[in-house]
């Protein structure tokens, strides 16, 4: 956790400009929640052209889902949903209009890495976790 | 938000049956909902023959997992669900034993478009958010 | 449902591997649960190198992401994550540290399978709904 997942047309992000927005986007998860950096997945998802659809019509949305463990304020994560909008209309150059941002909230008790159900996102328990699971 | 994500096998949808299934499932949320046509997005994710599997073995199910705003009864979002497992039914000419239809609540105040978080899925605000963030 | 869906690097998973790992998720889902071996979805999602990054860098994880349904206790949901994570890791040969499962929760009354509504994960309404379902 957390796993961002963009959405994104062929052709449109280079591998620089995925590059930058996957640094990006961490480093918004990480200043936003002080979570561990390693934890942070963010995947691309690439489709051909036609496979989107917005208000019925063939698009070429840039759609970001990301699961992130519950527990956290509203504030912090309005914080990385607006942030990681941000990022995606700067690091893209598509339309404000053609992007999406959603966080789901996910039980850390329902999650494992390194072989242990992930700690809740509170510093000093993940403090902990990293240095018993992820030597 | 709304996303609508079929995954679907590889050459079991032609571009006019993917166009004409979105479109349905586009007017299906807006006819339940009252929400913006333009919030809908329609999602198709392609698989490879054997990358799916159902009940163990290799199958080539269609499985649409949705997000949509939380906040609306379970009259409107079960009369979603049928309806496009109906839609997906009729459009795609495969069995009804091999489709499947998830619907997933996420809240409104974890999404963003236009650089606005987004209304609740209340036809007033939706129309003041419209009027403010979409012009 | 469940639907299982593994994020892989392409090239990382022969066919073989997949059905391997498709049948041991069926199976773990079936004995923890004893839900209908049926439901069980398993679904890959091939990514190319260089389209996933953890910490920020470019690697190639296994993300498991899977949706059931709601209302099962703790112990059977960590049981279920733990057994795929150790299927991931022993039938993939990635390193530990490499793989992430997560499950999130859904309601069974906002899932549609052979056109009906899904039942709630109790054995005798599973039981009396395949018999009036899927014949």
């Amino acid at each position: 956790m957390p796993i961002y997942t963009l959405t994104v047309q062929e052709g449109l992000l280079s591998e620089d400009r995925k590059r930058a927005i996957a640094e990006t986007i961490t480093d918004i998860h990480v200043a936003a929640t002080g979570g561990p950096k390693s934890f942070v997945h963010v995947l691309f998802h690439v489709y051909p052209k036609g496979d989107a659809f917005v208000g019925g019509a063939v698009s070429s949305p840039i759609v970001l889902l990301c699961q992130i463990r519950a527990g956290r304020d509203i504030t912090k994560k309005q914080a990385i949903v607006k942030q990681c909008f941000d990022a995606i209309l700067r690091g893209s150059g598509i339309p404000e209009g053609q992007i999406l941002v959603v966080l789901q909230d996910v039980a850390a008790s329902q999650g494992m890495a390194h072989g242990a159900i992930l700690p809740e996102p509170i510093p000093e328990q993940e403090a902990e976790w990293l240095q018993a699971h992820a030597k």
